[in-house]
């Protein structure tokens, strides 16, 4: 056990607070809810960025900018999207402080009181289909394809670091199309993108599905989703795409002049992930010794330790790592010589290892003599000793592997905690153990209400590549067509 | 002249809107100062990010993210910073909204009224400073060399696009330091970034020089900035960088034990460039048939055009044209293949050259049979008939030199507009005129402020690089050991 760290088993909360805190990922801040992200932690968030932002692009979408600020007006347009978060809305009443004459205190100025609030944005729709309205008036100008990194602010009332904080950062797509063919094409395409930068570059196997009504995005006829299993048996929503329908077309009265020359309303998609992402890397890889990062995403892929006891080695060594650095940085691997003379190599190794960097070489005065090099994985804690020729492609190669072992193990382990089950008994004992349990549902949301009440389970998702089964609801034993997919989650 | 770009001899404000407008880079939204940043305009924003991160990055500045929120008890701590920025904070009462149960509206719920009022940053020294208490015990600490790219709002009462606006993105600097020395070299480092930035992405020659008292960052002991000249004669702030001597330290008691092991206050500097680079760049080289951009920060540096009458010769084109993308792509030059079938050749060359993009191929059926391409740039205007061998070669060159171009024909414009001058008579009718005005100053801020009242000229800087030279004030007479800049500015 780390220095520091609480085991997952004894626990699991714990346990995630301490990797984000000695992983120096990010810390709470003196605003309730708010966070401040590290620069490690946004290291990999910058990496996270990067790769999405490449696929959004590649997919044929482009990014823009919308005010943080929404007039209440607008967003009470739509009337279930602003039941969804009346609740929890900051709103700018005011917009100048002064001195108080008295006191001398700062205070808010009451002569500069706005006319109308603002809402600090929870999400863009409102403000982005105000401006689609002016962008749109024929067939000519769809679709539009727009994605937006921005920050958002939920008052929630339990915050947690990066799962659940008030102000967060993320991306949100907006996108306008003729046809509702195509808008439902669009949320399905968003979706595959996701689960692949979920498995592929998180290393994170997810299942992919609709939500019930009841989890549905306030003003979305459908919403879609990833999930992935955490190490303690919760799922967490990795990832959201929604058909709007015509909602907010007809919210905003945005129409367009159709191929066949009629007046119709615009169809919608929007989507987005959040730096939510990164608590679930945490969970989904890491282990009592801190953090596990998988190679794609981490800032530092590879970290050299020289080992020496006088002035003489340590320059011997350093010329050693320089030509290794280079042969790496040749590669595309990120590598960190960590030559700080003021720590001890244990040292450096426990906060590499806590830091979750994949690949740790250490080379000392033997290694110097021998042509070789220590080789220990973040992933399996094994070491091996390697001859030094070569090093780039194997270490390359070795990255492959623990992108790929990572990937693996977290495969297993979702296997192991997913399970099928038939009665109501089976059902609270699986769901109070923890993982995704499959189970019939009569379809209704007051089943779906009942269940969550007396095992805080909830339906996370209707499976996309579902099988038609008959069965009997667990709940409710009425008929059912298919499983779904029930987990406490995040 | 452009359809629809007043030219700007006529009025050079709407020169200026008309180019935002029709080269489809931002507008107006319905939240009263802020822009939406339009995909044209952002995929700008984005290129600048992407240099000045690299450059901020180099140098070893890591990227970090702190609260969008602001207690008001922080912001206050400071004292000349709150009273800078006090008439222009956005505020944060309430965190929720509800029914209105007699009307049906929705309201601010008057129950979630916050204990403390939240300011939505304006910049964001306090509450870092804040964070920074608690990351800094001893020198080991530092230097923090910290970054972060965020939105941030300033109540501006009179706005424009990218120029001033209440909600604008920028990325602000903030790093701590053990000696003055150290805090010192930092900003001046920074601001050596930025001169590099404008004169080599942008094409836009700088003076760098120190703000006078009445012009500081409000908190600062010297702002160091950079100013351009705008093609109307007006300066424009392009970047500043503060060195905060120990202010927020003492501020925010952020203290650390020396390498002497005395307890000390931490040294300061904060620096930032925002959006506004936008407005420079489009007032910098744009003319009256649209934008004009440095190909260094095009979205699209090259924009390929087919001429053709049928099908056939549409196939043809098309097939020598991917050849074309394909060289020039692997010589990292960006271009775009316009081959809309819906809009002619005409329509096209205006959009483009609306729009800036330095370079446009056309290739008819001629150049087919004669192996031929034509090359017009958008800076001169001028095209010209190019052997299509080794065309991306010739193209990699041409964008070099059209980079150069631009920017010597800033400097000229700029040399040709700044003026010494000794009498008050002079002084007011070149500042009429427009132009950097270079002016012997007594060094008080009553002369200054007088100036400003009777000229609308205020200090742009006091040059880095000024040479000492004895004078008499312009304004009062008084001694002087140096000219400084005065210029009206945006």
């Amino acid at each position: 056990m780390a220095k520091g760290i609480t085991t997952k088993e004894e626990n699991y909360s714990q346990w995630y607070n301490d990797i984000v805190k000695k992983a120096d990922l990010a810390e709470n801040s003196a605003v309730r809810g708010s966070m401040v992200i590290k620069p490690y932690g946004y290291a990999i968030w910058e990496k996270m960025q990067s790769v999405l932002d490449g696929m959004f692009k590649e997919t044929g979408h482009e990014n823009a900018y919308f005010p943080l600020f929404i007039p209440k007006s607008f967003f009470s347009k739509e009337a279930s999207h602003v039941a969804g978060f009346a609740k929890e809305c900051a709103v700018v009443t005011h917009y100048r402080l002064k001195t108080d004459e008295k006191t001398g205190e700062i205070v808010v100025d009451p002569d500069a009181k706005l006319e109308e609030e603002l809402i600090v944005r929870p999400t863009s729709e409102t403000i982005i289909w105000d401006a689609y309205k002016n962008w749109i008036q024929s067939y000519r100008d769809l679709p539009i394809l727009i994605n937006q990194w921005a920050n958002v602010v939920r008052w929630e009332m339990r915050t947690r670091l990066f799962l659940r904080t008030a102000e967060f950062l993320w991306q949100e797509g907006h996108t306008a199309h003729e046809t509702k063919a195509e808008a439902i094409k669009e949320s399905e395409l968003i979706l595959d993108v996701y689960a692949d930068f979920a498995e592929k570059w998180m290393g994170m196997p997810v299942l992919k599905g609709t939500k019930s009504a009841n989890e549905r995005f306030a003003g979305a006829i459908e919403t879609y989703c990833i999930e992935a299993l955490m190490q303690d048996g919760k799922a967490l929503q990795a990832g959201t795409s929604h058909f709007l329908g015509q909602n907010f077309a007809k919210a905003f009265d945005v129409q367009f002049l159709s191929r066949e020359n009629k007046l119709e309303y615009v169809w919608a998609s929007s989507w987005g992930v959040s730096t939510r992402l990164i608590g679930a890397l945490i969970m989904s890889h890491s282990d009592n010794n801190g953090l596990v990062l998988p190679p794609k995403l981490a800032p530092i892929q590879v970290v050299i330790v020289p080992i020496y006891r006088n002035d003489e080695q340590r320059e011997a060594i350093s010329k050693k790592v320089e030509g290794i650095v280079k042969e790496l940085k040749a590669k595309g691997i990120s590598v960190k010589f960590d030559n700080r003379d003021t720590r001890k190599p244990g040292f450096k190794f426990s906060e590499w290892e806590l830091k979750g960097v994949p690949v740790r070489l250490a080379i000392g005065p033997r290694d110097l003599e021998n042509g070789t090099v220590e080789v220990a994985r973040r992933d399996t804690l094994e070491k091996e000793t390697l001859q030094m020729a070569d090093i780039a492609e194997k270490i390359d190669h070795l990255l492959e592997k623990i992108q790929d072992n990572i990937y693996q193990k977290a495969s297993t382990f979702r296997d192991d905690n997913t399970f099928h089950v038939d009665s109501w008994e089976d059902f609270r004992e699986k769901i109070k153990q923890g993982g995704f349990v499959l189970a019939h549902w009569d379809g209704t949301s007051e089943t779906e209400l009942r269940i969550k009440d007396k095992t805080k389970a909830t339906i996370r998702l209707i499976p996309l590549d579902g099988k038609p089964e008959e069965g009997k609801c667990i709940y409710s034993g009425k008929p059912s067509k298919g499983r779904v997919v029930f987990a406490k989650a995040y």
